[in-house]
């Protein structure tokens, strides 16, 4: 069986390097000139708007996903319509506008700090009087990594965010002085079946993610689980979906869906029963899916601009490097380093020799 | 850094799936027209003996290794005068003949089965009265999976076997009444620095490799640590060795050796700390040596010649499919499955459910 991969990025390489045993095979569909996953399979690159690229690549495979939820939207219904294409398209047009995907975790009952919609400067005054300050004023559309944000702590913010953000569709949510920021990364099989991975306690550093680590028996398990439920089973989900919430006290405030395999669940190579990327592949190609339960206790970061010397994290015992392939770039994302110990101390003092070898 | 391998079928396939991570990239070498590790590298497919081609693959890779024993000598020397061999050639030219093998054996102090060098039907008739009854005449060279050899319970069985075998170099073993076969992997860094991993029981059916697990605290570990030493450091030995051994009471009697990755160490994708195929990288590329420690218990099952329906093996919780992408064909390696558990009994009753899944 031939899955078509809808960007080539890590994402894409890693669910390859997972899919291989399978027995499936790969190609993978994106524009870009550099593209880590070309080596782990065949490559049709080529722009999201190419017909001709895009039914070549129909053709050439039995089942389509895609790592990347910027996919334009004709892409994919052009995509869905000739091959299934899983997750759906629908959840894209969520998950690309950040006012859509508010409207929908209320709708299903799912709490989420105040927001309102900001089309102008005149909206952007009215819903600050409304939300009051701290409030953040993000891009609706192709934000990631912290990027088309601003956080205005005060009016004399207002001017310099608007400048840099205003004449495009932007929303403004209430600032959540959270406790903790978690995720839960859910796979749905195609005959409905539904799996949670343990939940995962992020850090972000300058909007991206610095470390992900997963949490067995936390409190709010039970609370993520059933909101990504209401998600997985309002789009007929199939595959893996990420839901990142901000924790307060007994309480989840949604923050955003990912729809596809995510950062804070590449721990799950190494110390989850079944990974993320085999799991998302199971759902996708119509198998079973495989245990979501922890094997250790765990932590990932991430390697963002440069990289650490390989032979050093590789000398510890219990640090696991993987390497995108990628060119150093200023906050580019170039590898993870996923450490697994059998107690939470061991894992401590794996993140005290490890984090001091991370350059920046 | 990329790495050429010499061979791509399965063993080649999983190097690159577990050296991706690592950084590397691949390179194959194969004259077959079917090979596996194709959609993971790069192929060159070509003669042993196109010393163009081989040029050509020197050229484009930065060290070199191989997954396949019975790699012509005269190309393992070709690659080795342009590019670091690893582990060397010397332990091809030992291991591709049983004779060399024993008598390497011999020289260095570890026990053999009695065994004679047969060349003609006088030299057998010769060796078996100084042998006995039963032993087994084994080709000297290509011999694998059981090929290349006969039985010889009584007088009756010796026309037979010297007709189907004679006319080729061929060796004489006292045929020993194992109560165990256990393979030793070891692995040796490019500084001397040796690990090895817990020996593992193998059981054979008709001569081909059946089941493979790894013993924690097997009373012969240390056993076959020395003896798996020996051999390493004789050949400044860098990579993974396989060590095949007959363990009769406290004993452990040489069968042969691998000068690669095996069959035997499949298991320690899920159940080690760090796999066969990736220490073997590690060791080839100069990288610090990953723990050999097991992760759980674990037995692997080898699918000959036909492959079970991968929805039933990947609803069973705890076991990993790991399929070849091969074409079946008769006494054909075209898959494994790990399985892994806490404990020996759940790692029983796993084995009870996958084994009847199994065709043949």
């Amino acid at each position: 069986m031939k899955v078509g991969i809808l960007g080539a990025g890590q994402l894409g390489r890693m669910l390859a390097l997972a899919g291989y045993p399978l027995g499936l095979e790969f190609l993978f569909f994106d524009p870009s000139a550099e593209c880590c996953a070309e080596p782990v399979g065949e490559l049709i690159r080529a722009d999201y708007d190419d017909q001709a690229a895009l039914a070549d690549f129909c053709e050439r495979i039995d089942v389509a996903s895609f790592e990347f939820e910027n996919v334009p939207q004709s892409a994919a219904e052009f995509v869905a319509a000739r091959r299934a294409l899983r997750p759906g398209f629908a959840v894209l047009g969520t998950a690309q506008d950040r006012l859509n995907e508010k409207n929908l975790f209320e709708s299903l009952g799912i709490p989420v700090p105040g927001f309102a919609a900001v089309d102008s400067r005149s909206a952007l005054d009215q819903a600050l009087s409304l939300l009051g300050f701290p409030a953040v004023l993000k891009t609706r559309r192709m934000g990631y990594d912290g990027k088309g944000q601003a956080v205005l702590r005060s009016p004399d913010d207002v001017e310099t965010a608007w400048s840099r953000l205003g004449g495009q569709p932007l929303i403004l949510e209430r600032f959540v002085a959270f406790e903790r920021e978690l995720s839960c990364l859910t796979v749905r099989g195609s005959d409905g079946t539904i799996a949670h991975y343990p939940v995962v306690e992020n850090v972000h550093r300058s909007g991206i993610l610095h470390t992900a680590s997963p949490r067995a028996d936390d409190p709010l398990q039970g609370l993520a689980e059933d909101y990504s439920r209401r998600i997985v089973e309002h789009f007929d989900y199939v595959g893996v979906l990420a839901f990142e919430f901000f924790a307060v006290g007994a309480q989840l405030l949604a923050n955003e869906i990912a729809p596809r395999v995510h950062n804070s669940g590449h721990w799950s190579i190494e110390a989850a029963v079944c990974s993320q990327f085999e799991n998302h592949l199971r759902a996708v190609c119509g198998l079973p899916l495989g245990s979501t339960a922890l094997r250790q206790h765990s932590l990932m970061l991430n390697c963002i601009g440069t990289e650490p010397a390989p032979e050093q994290i590789l000398a510890i015992n219990g640090a696991h490097l993987h390497r995108y392939g990628k060119t150093p770039k200023p906050l580019r994302k170039l590898a993870h380093i996923t450490l697994c110990a059998d107690d939470a101390a061991t894992l401590d003092g794996l993140r005290l020799r490890v984090e001091p070898l991370l350059p920046g």
